[in-house]
C-alpha cells in the first residue's frame, strides 16, 4: 500500500529539519491510526517532497532530505464558478491533474447561479487543492487564484495559449511540454454570444470540442485538464 | 439558452407518437416550471431523438419525427467499484463522454471500501446515466453492467483491445474511430500485484499513464473517457 503522506506549510521543509504538524495534520494521522514512529511522505505542494519520521506524539515530523521537483508547465483553467460544492472538488481533481492555477470565471450565467463558488471560499477551495497532494503524490498544489471576469483573464493571467472548450470546435491542437496553456471553460448554460466573442476575439481563443456532447462545467474542466497532460506526453520536444 | 429536454423509456419513440411522461419527468418540469405546450427534445437514450410538444397537463409529449443517431464505437470503462456516491456520478459523467458500458469491478482493494458500490445500487446508476442524455444532448445512455470480478471482465466484455490506468506506463496509444477499447481503471489504493498480472497477462492490457500523478478512481475514469475520445477525434479513419 502507498506510504503516509502529510502536508507542511510552504518555506517549512529543509534538510534535517523538524516541523510541527497542524491540527488537521495531526488529526489525519489519529483517524489513520498512525501511533508510535511511522515513515512517511512529506509534501509543502510548492514542489518540495522529503521522507519524514512522525514523532511518537503525532504532532512533529523530522525531515530527512528534501528533494525538489520542478515547477511544471502553466495549465491553467478559467472555469465559469458554477456549483460551490462541485467547485470544491474540481479544485482537488486539478492537484491531481497537474493543473497549475484554477481561476474562478465570473459569467453571465454563473452569476444567476444561488449555489454558486464565491470568494469567501477561497480558503477553502485552496485547502482542499493543496491536501490533494497528498493522495496524488502531486508535489505542486494547483494555486486557486481570485475570482476574475472573463474580459480580464487574459491581464491577469498573461502569457498563455488560449484554448476554449466549445461543442463544435476543433480537434484539441498538439501542446508541446514547455506550452503555457489556458483554457476557458463555460459555465453551466455555457457562455453567452458577447462572451464568446471576447474569447475568440480578445483572447485569441481556439474553440476545441471535448467530445461531442455538452458537458457539465466540472467535467469539461478535468476533461479539458487530462487531454492537455495526454497531448504534452504524446508530443515530442 | 438550451431546450429543455425529455427522457421516455426505450421502444416509445416513433413518428407522430404522442408518449406519457413518467412522475420522474413531470416533476421535472414542474421544477422547470414549464407550463403551457413547450417545445423539448426528446431523449430515449438507445439512439432515437426528437423535438415533441409538451400537452398543457405536463404528463405527455406529441413527437414529431424521429432521428435516429448511429451507434457510437465501444468505449468501455471498468472501474474498480469504490465510494458508492461518487461511483453514481461517474455514471452521469460517463454519458456526458461517450461511454458506452461502465462495468463496476470487484478488485481485493474495492472489497475493503464500506461505503462501496454494489449492485443493489444498479438502477439508481442506471437512471443517473440515462437522466444524463437530457443535460448531455447524448442520445445513447452508457449502459451499467453488473459487477464482475477482474478475472472475469474480458469474458463476459469481450472484442475489446484493453487499456490499463497505470501510473508509470506509456502515452496512450492512438484509438481509431471505429476501434472498440476497454479500460481498467483499479480502485483506490490501487490494483494488487496479483491483479496487475491478470489485467496484463489473461487481459494484454496496455498499461497507459494518466498522468504523472495518483488518480482518485473517479478521477481516472473521467480522463480516460475524455482522452478517448480525443484520441478518435485526432486519429484519421
Amino acid at each position: 500500500m502507498k506510504t503516509l503522506a502529510v502536508l507542511v506549510a510552504p518555506g517549512m521543509l529543509a534538510d534535517g529539519a523538524t516541523v510541527d504538524l497542524a491540527d488537521a495534520e495531526r488529526h489525519h494521522l489519529k483517524v489513520r491510526r498512525v501511533e508510535g514512529e511511522a515513515e512517511v511522505l512529506v509534501f509543502d505542494g510548492v514542489g518540495n517532497v522529503a521522507r519524514g519520521i512522525v514523532n511518537s506524539r503525532g504532532d512533529g515530523v523530522a525531515v530527512g532530505v528534501v528533494q525538489w521537483v520542478p515547477r511544471p508547465a502553466e495549465t491553467v483553467l478559467a472555469v465559469g464558478a458554477g456549483d460551490k460544492d462541485r467547485f470544491l472538488v474540481l479544485a482537488e481533481r486539478c492537484t491531481e491533474l497537474g493543473v497549475t492555477r484554477l481561476v474562478p470565471l465570473l459569467t453571465e450565467r454563473s452569476q444567476a447561479v444561488d449555489s454558486r463558488f464565491r470568494d469567501v471560499a477561497l480558503d477553502k477551495a485552496r485547502r482542499r487543492a493543496r491536501e490533494a497532494c497528498k493522495q496524488s503524490e502531486n508535489a505542486w498544489a494547483t494555486v486557486v487564484a481570485e475570482s476574475c471576469p472573463l474580459a480580464e483573464v487574459s491581464v491577469r493571467h498573461p502569457g498563455l495559449r488560449w484554448l476554449l472548450a466549445h461543442v463544435g470546435g476543433n480537434v484539441c491542437p498538439a501542446v508541446a511540454r514547455g506550452d503555457a496553456v489556458g483554457w476557458i471553460i463555460g459555465p453551466e448554460g455555457g457562455l453567452a454570444a458577447d462572451e464568446l466573442t471576447i474569447a475568440v476575439e480578445m483572447l485569441r481563443a481556439t474553440p476545441v470540442a471535448l467530445g461531442p456532447a455538452v458537458l457539465r462545467f466540472d467535467t469539461a474542466a478535468v476533461a479539458a485538464a487530462a487531454i492537455t497532460q495526454d497531448r504534452r506526453a504524446a508530443t515530442k520536444g
